[in-house]
């Protein structure tokens, strides 16, 4: 994939997002390999408007987060997580979405580390799920500005847990990946609606 | 009908559901009679991306679910279900949505094996109602992979109540019908309102 | 306005309310008096999609709902109780809408025979409220098949309430009204915006 | 920037702004200065339908609020309030929406006249706030006809809390502004998804 198919395909699935309500303002980042002996990757630049991005906003950058290509801007600081990703997960994609249930939800479990989702069909959407009986938990790690310490607690989480399909940060969103382009935006999609249903299954039965 | 119209017409259906949010991710299935003598069906294909539709994933298949027609990929397990309704309810087309309000409403309510709903008047959009006196039982029926096994219950409770316009699977979304696409699809918007409005009612007094 | 004008207009009308979720199936009607003396009125006829609606759909009736023109179908049951507003609001536009949030409220506040809503910045954009400290009485009337009766309570409530901007039919939706096309258009939207809001709040500090 | 420049892009903003349930009916009004000195403001006028605008119907006033351009109608009210905001913050643009999240929001902490909101990373999407560790603090003053006096309260609340990025009047929505029209555009998106986050947050533990 070049760099300029990136742009298109990560500008096509930004503007759909924001418009679904999970990357309003600046927030939220995408970015898929490009190719990994060099590593290389596109990423949304920092601070881009996602109801107004252009494929230009697209950056390349190497294993470091150093900025080789794109013609605006400059990389976000989360870039450092979505490299941490790409290594510890094995991921070609990575999604950071930043919607209200994810925000909503990752501070209702953020004392318990996470929570679990089990027995819902829509979990056959992430990839290598066969039954709707599978539990996949869902951690929550502190929100830092710090990123190279948000790296270190994601690598941990991945560490201890390969078989996850994302995470959260409380009160600061999402992220997931995948194998490709499209198998991360369905995670996001799959994702989404999880949280949506948990949530307000238990708004049905508040405690 | 043709395999060719009834494709044009499954896609419109599926990319609106999608929009809407009742057939996210690889979610839900779609199907209509082509012919009766010998049973033909038109089904959305396995693992189909509803948001990414095209009518070569729509796939002809026999009553006992082999593929015939259709260029890309295979049928979906969940075909057996599709023939059941057809078979037991009679139906022309069959509908499997997967809504956050359906999905949250079959496992609140599968403990007592299903729900009612009566007295609303969009109950009329549903075939063969006349007023909003009707009462409307909702089965909610526990999920299985197994989905010989899913079909030998619908089958039962559609013997048992042959009266009824849909059913839930716990945690698993909805499947209704009708006596042709259109009203199929009617169904499935009329549900879906019926479920929001039930489920929020709930939350005004929650117990 | 021609019959042609109307049709037009109440096509985009209900479209756009279809979309937004207040006429989903067959549900709602609208309705424009073309003229006073003899009185016609342009109404949609009965149990047409509103997700596929055409010009054809919209009937022209005359004071006792008989059949004027029109290229499609036949004047619903409704139709007698939109006339029964144009009577005795004044009215020359009368729209029936169904939402979730009007449902949901007519069934909550059903046995106190209405709901007030006071001290919203909103009800302003009601015809001729000129302040937030307006008290709106939302009527909430039992549902009935019989549309005669139901313009017989509705006369009654017009009656006894002359102020009021629009009322609603417990789990049926909202019947509101305007001096024309656009202000009866408005008040929808201002009254679907009130009854949100209400609701929400009163989620947040259940009872 | 020239009238001409401004109407399209506030015909822009507020058709947008419309469509997401944020300027429903003739709710809101928005402004950008076009010049400082003499001060120029061109702002929407007075009663305008939001799903309906027309550049003619955005008006060039002066710092009294007096017309001196634009085609149709005349200015709002309202107008005194952006003037106010104009000069207490130094904003170049001000949006007042009116949803129903700020809407019920604004009601449940008004007798504590406003609310914090902290510790959300969307935070970091109001100019000039570095960590998700800030505390918004969000004042809601109550609503009242009499605009030159809710200018006073404004003013007031300004001058005590210089570093706020918005404010909520009572069950009339959020004033928000901005260095230019998209970093003000922007707080109304960054600013709408945190009151609808903090909403549901707490409704997931209703006190």
């Amino acid at each position: 994939m070049t760099l300029a198919e990136a742009a298109e395909e990560l500008v096509r699935l930004g503007t759909d997002f924001h418009r679904r309500g999970w990357m309003l303002g600046t927030s939220g980042n995408l970015s898929v390999v490009l190719s990994r002996d060099p590593l290389r990757v596109a990423i949304t630049g920092s601070s881009i408007d996602k109801g107004r991005m252009n494929p230009g906003q697209i950056l390349e950058v190497d294993a470091e987060g150093k900025l080789l290509g794109g013609t605006e801007g400059r990389p976000s600081a989360e870039t450092l997580l979505h490299l941490e990703v790409i290594r510890s997960a094995g991921a070609e994609a990575v999604m950071h979405t930043h919607s209200v249930w994810t925000t909503v939800l990752s501070d209702y479990h953020h004392s318990r580390d996470g929570f679990a989702i089990e027995g819902y069909e829509m979990l056959k959407g992430l990839e290598g799920v066969q039954t709707h009986e599978h539990r996949e938990w869902i951690p929550v790690v502190e929100n830092n500005q710090d990123m190279s310490a948000l790296a270190v607690e994601a690598r941990a989480v991945l560490l201890k847990r390969p078989e996850i399909h994302g995470l959260l940060v409380r009160r600061h969103g999402m992220y997931t990946w995948g194998k490709d382009l499209r198998t991360a935006a369905r995670h996001v999609e799959i994702l989404e609606f999880l949280m949506e249903a948990v949530g307000r299954r238990q708004m049905m039965e508040p405690t």
